[in-house]
């Protein structure tokens, strides 16, 4: 096999631990020199590659590598940039090819989500369709847990562990403060379309009497009735109702409840926040006192309390991408791969991208709890091995300190400006 | 001095290391058993003593009263109940009176802020008062670190280094994907009227183009033109812009940004939230696209992030609040004395109540810059020191064990009701 440069980027919404991902592409492609030359990262994801704007990984020092196994965010920048197709868009394919060939790129490797790996799976058949020869591997990253195949996207298990632990925590304040004051907290998570992460939350209890008390998914219906009735029994006999809603709840006629309406001052319509509208609801109709918070960005930015599971499939994923390269496989995606044995184990399995890219993993309805308000054992079962153990970042002076790269751009070798 | 027992209670809103103070009461009076005979702690604070709801500490074990240590919110439940003076409540203060006698209470241990102290302070005279003779320590804990005399006060730097931690952490998630996506990111924390906790924030930064970009301080005045014009150099600079906002937030005519006005669907002013106000604002005015998170119970919950200094601060004031009471004294404070030495180092000091009572600490004007929208450095070197190292409680299948107490109740000695 001729000996060929690398591209690696980052692609969508980031983790806590995609730069992990990022350390296993670079650390493994380091021990491949015979096969693989200088690993170029494209700024900004794909974009990076359009605008031959590249960054010379091989002026990143052994340690600033080892350091991003720590670091959250996407450490070379990420975009959200969908390749349309070769007949839309040739210009883009065309100008790929003319960056790989300039730069004698010969392994492609994408770390990212559905979206992502349907982009990667168009690059893996850039041989076939306009004869460039490239090894197209994806390295799946999402917290919304929902690309096929693998067991577990990684990524996820850190939100779970953030927002598990996160309302374990919240809810002995609660209960602190329930006789005389707040009754009512909710806790909003992300997940536009699967209830993955606000499943998470429901690890947090232990006991029946334990918050979560009412975990709202985007997979069932919001009954106003049925939602009021069970923070009204909780609070009657626990004294304070938990609730984690997913960004994505929504009524039986698919309208998000964060788009039931508030309006600002000015009449404009407000964009986001389910929390604060159900928190409304239940002071409007139950009387109750209440609290909510919305994490965002912090939950799946959390690399202080991200699980120790997660990080190692993350990095592992990376390496297997490009174990996979040397050993000249194309259009596939490593997986992680459960083992069936009593204590959770995972195994590196192999997917192909053609059944990986725009197909979306649904949370199993068996999940969730027969009155749609919580986990089942099952569920439970699944989630449980994800959050397991601590990474922690380290820390000077009070913060975690993280990765400073040298971001060295390549030489640009082409002159035309190209317009994304 | 007569052997006699002591009650504890908490007070106000619960932070992440109160349970520390409670560890530090419970085991001195274990290790002053010539002293203090039995420790009750109040069910809910004062109520519990209003209502003769007692928890008998002695029944506790060592290892779940050690476990205090790591667990957050107020294992005794809190309240938010003042006790008025004298002349108002003479009901309340001999019903207290009628209960101390019952159970033979010569110690009162009160942990809280402000309004705590006062009430701490109208317990101490009761000898003079109503001939009742007793001590009265308070021991301090606010996450809004307004008690005046102590540098600080236990709970603050817990939530000072989780504001810092989230905030470093989710600007590089921003900072991931602002080419394509999210310019703006707005994070609001706690801060009524004072804007500490946002102040904290400012430890992130550690270069200039480094997040916090913008802090928004109840003790400066809103000023929405410096405020747009900040942001949008700040994204033409660096490309994105990180807020911190405190929840006090305000314009020049004291009006709170929060209640700047949205209402929703059905017309109800909605409560809380500068975040989603500030964030349409951006939107409205600079059309950035925007993110905003609200913290609200978690950043004060969030033990798993508690600064191992506050943790051990808040032990130290619960245990020196019993040696203060086992030395004779009475309306006094254990404080937090910070040492003139360059390496940071602190010992435990004593406030007499009527100085605390009542009077809130402002954070100094020299704390924050110039432009009113970031700390200086004597506000680093302030702040710096008390988000100083890690404690992490233990964890077990991926989250964290708290204490789990038996809380058995006393039994109950008068048999009249108590209605508060």
């Amino acid at each position: 096999m001729a000996r060929k440069n690398a591209f690696y980027a980052q692609s969508g919404g980031v983790t806590a631990v995609i730069n992990a991902s990022a350390a296993g592409v670079i650390e493994a492609a380091r021990d491949n020199k015979a096969t693989i030359g200088k690993l170029y990262a494209g700024r900004n994801g794909i974009i990076g590659a359009l605008t031959e704007d590249l960054i010379d990984t091989s002026k990143e020092s052994k340690s600033a590598i080892a350091a991003l196994k720590h670091t959250p965010g996407g450490a070379f920048g990420s975009c959200r940039y969908k390749l349309k197709d070769l007949e839309s868009s040739r210009r883009e394919y065309e100008r790929l090819i003319e960056v790989f060939k300039a730069h004698d790129i010969g392994y492609f490797f994408y770390n990212g989500g559905g979206d992502s790996a349907d982009t990667c799976l168009k690059i893996s058949q850039l041989s076939k369709t306009m004869g460039y020869p490239i090894q197209a591997i994806h390295v799946p990253k999402t917290v919304d847990n929902d690309l096929p195949i693998t067991d577990v996207c990684p990524g996820f298990g850190s939100v779970a562990k953030y927002t598990a632990v996160s309302c374990r925590e919240a809810a002995l304040d609660v209960a602190s403060m329930c006789a005389t004051s707040t009754k009512v907290f909710v806790m909003e998570v992300m997940g536009r379309h699967a209830g993955w992460i606000a499943a998470a939350a429901g690890l947090a209890k232990d006991k029946p009497e334990d918050a979560p008390h009412v975990i709202l998914f985007p997979e069932i219906a919001f009954d106003q009735k049925a939602f009021l009735k069970k923070v009204d029994d909780t609070v009657k006999k626990v004294g304070y109702c938990v609730i984690v809603v997913s960004e994505g709840a929504r009524t039986a006629d698919g309208t998000f409840l964060a788009d039931a309406g508030t309006t600002d001052a000015f009449g404009h319509k407000q964009l986001g926040g389910v929390a604060p509208v159900l928190a409304q609801m239940v002071k409007n109709e139950l009387g109750y006192k209440y609290h909510w918070a919305v994490s965002d960005y912090l939950q799946r930015a959390a690399r202080h309390i991200a699980s120790a599971t997660d990080v190692d499939q993350a990095y592992a994923v990376g390496r297997a991408a490009v174990e996979f390269a040397v050993a000249g496989k194309n259009a596939v995606m490593p997986t992680i791969e459960r083992k069936k044995t009593k204590k959770y184990g995972w195994t590196i399995g192999e997917a192909p991208l053609k059944k990986v890219a725009n197909v979306e993993k649904k949370m199993p309805r068996k999940f969730i709890s027969k009155d749609g308000f919580g986990i089942t054992p099952a569920g439970r079962a699944y989630l449980e091995p994800l959050i397991g153990g601590e990474s922690y970042p380290p820390y000077k002076n009070g913060l975690p300190q993280f990765a400073e790269l040298k971001l060295t751009p390549v030489a640009k070798k082409l002159n035309d400006h190209f317009e994304v």
